[in-house]
Parts: structure tokens; sequence; C-alpha cells
């Protein structure tokens, strides 16, 4: 009932993370009523990012061409570096506008039982950018144990260097409520307490 | 900080139904990591789609060829003719198996505020098929106003030709709780109530 180009339309795009089924029938259903140009927008962009998109070899950030704007930048503190797991990370970050140091992405975190060793991950690269000056390491990969175990791993194997490891603040987030706040964050909270300035 | 390629990608992305910016970044990355070959089936599909699969001149289905499988079908029955709004209705009336007539797709409803009249929808290919022998039409639009307009919309150009207009069952859904059914909802399965056969 359904023509075949639709079906195969509706199986790629339920392959895509968190779309199941019915809405991949309505998002193809969506494309084919929209404007061509639009299904020929879309198509064409998907095309473009693969082709032109790829790792920065320094800091490992998606770049488009040679010069990845975040290393080019010379506004940037180059004594800084924050290790983030994914771009994703990475954008969330910048968008606080509290950080004006240079980022490194790793592209995952340790984790043994998904076959995640120290080799599957950037961190040969980060190493490599140590010996420029760099005085500080902030490690900002997520709050969770393969997030702790990966921090835990870099301090090792970059403080012996003479440079400074540090890690984002746990606690309770902006907007909280200490009553549902689970004990292990509520714990944090307590251990990184700060004087009042 | 995003590479143009992937900026455009979820610009393009975010303009699909219920995905937002959000959603938009995470299916982008999702498709610059997979696979490259990943990124070409879909874009391949998204452009097969709209090369390849039009609307049937008679019933207004999808169709890819010529002949419209629906309407080629010589299994199913001449006599009758379930009207719908979309194509995903046909699909969903197909699944219960119930119905072995033909369909008819309006794509869309009366709906003078959007601008939408009877010129708008695929009714004139409606009336074209009538002669045939038909001997009953069911109007399956959506139980809301603009379905309910469009049904008698109907049954007013086509009651005069002598043939039956039907209109599909309201009343409380199955698995449903009579406790929470709104008050439209349980009047109209009173007022349709049938003899216990």
């Amino acid at each position: 009932m359904t023509p075949a180009p639709l079906q195969r339309l509706i199986v790629e795009l339920a392959k895509l993370p968190g779309i199941g089924e019915k809405t991949a029938q309505r998002l193809a259903f969506h494309i084919l009523r929209a404007p061509p140009a639009y299904a020929r927008d879309l198509a064409g962009a998907i095309v473009e990012v693969i082709e032109r998109v790829r790792l920065c070899p320094v800091c490992c950030a998606l770049t488009e061409s040679d010069d990845c704007p975040q290393c080019q930048d010379p506004k940037r503190d180059d004594r800084l570096i924050c290790v983030v797991e994914t771009v994703a990370d990475m954008l969330a970050l910048e968008r606080t506008r509290e950080f004006n140091g240079r980022y490194h992405v790793l592209h995952g975190v340790l984790s043994p039982l998904d076959g995640v060793g120290p080799e599957q991950l950037h961190i040969k690269e980060l190493i490599a950018r140590l010996s420029g000056g760099v005085e500080e390491v902030i490690v900002a990969t997520n709050p969770d144990v393969e997030g702790e175990v990966t921090a835990l791993y870099l301090t090792k194997l970059i403080r012996p260097l003479g440079i400074r490891v540090t890690r984002i603040a746990q606690g309770v987030p902006m907007g909280g409520d200490l009553e549902f706040a689970d004990q292990v964050t509520l714990a944090r909270a307590l251990t990184g307490r700060q004087e009042i300035r």
C-alpha cells in the first residue's frame, strides 16, 4: 500500500536516534508534501556535512577548513584547555560565555565494558598539545561513573607533567530543590562547599 | 564554533514537524558520526521519494507507477469507497483488515479559517469515481469540527446522486474508561447505541 521509495525513506529515518516507526512515517509524509526544494536542500545538507566536516587534528572538534576557527582564534587563552566528551558538550559550555581558553574533544569516555579504552579516545592529541605553555587542564566530562574514571585517568597522565588538572564543580543545580536532590549530589555539594564572598 | 555545513543541516532538520533545535542538533551529530553510507542512503531516499512518488489521479493516494496498486487490485470491492483525510489515515484503517473496498484521499479537510475550501481538496476526483457502480461512500474524516463539516458537505453533494453516505461510528474507545470520557463522546456513544447481537 505504501510506495517502495516512501517505505525506504521511513526505514532510513527510523534509524535516527529517538525516531520510531510512527515519527519516521510522519516525517516522511512531511518531506513528501513540502515543496520539493526543501527535500533537495535537506538531502544536500546531509551529503555536504559528511563530505565537508571533519575533525581538527589539534583539538578534535569539528571543522570545515584546515584552520580550525577555535584553534586559530588569537583571542583565546592558550594556557587553559577544557576537555569535553562531545562537541555538543563543548557547544553547551561555550553558550555560558564563562570560558575563554581552548577546548579538546575526546569523542567519548573510558568505558571498558563497551570496549572503549584510552586508544579509542583522542587522548594522544591532548597530550601532544600540553607542551605549548598549557598551565591548567579542566576536565569537563559528565558527572557519571565513566566521566569520573576518565577524569582520574587524565589526572594521572597529566599531573606528572607539572600541569594543574581541575574538575568542573559538582553540586545542586540552579533552580533545583534540596529535598529532591539525590544523596551523591548532596554529598558532593557539601564536600565542595565554598566560602561565601 | 559550529562548522557552516553542520549548522545548515541543523537548520534544515529543525524545519521538520516536532523536531526542535536541540533534537535537530542531536540528529545532525548522529548523521555525522554514523558510517558515511548511512548519510548517502538517507539523502538518496529523500530525493527519490519526491522524484518517484506522486498522487494517483483516481484515488489520490500515493503511488509510484501509473497503475496505483490499490485502484488496480481486482480483489477490492468497487461498490464501497472510504473517504479519508490523509494517507496515514488510510494506512491506519488498512491495518484493521476490516475494509475491502476502495479508498479516496482528500489530503485535508474543509477549514475556511485556514483558507481550505472544496477546491483545495480532491473532491472533484471523488465525484468523478461515483458513476462507476459505487453504492456506498463511508466518510472516515477525523471526529473533530472540520472532519464533521467535511462529512456534512460530502453528504449534501453525494446523497442526491442516489448513493448511500455513511459515517464511521463515534463512541467510547476500546480500553477507555467511561468516567474519564468527555461528554460529547459519551453523548455520541448513547445516541449511536446498537442492539446487542
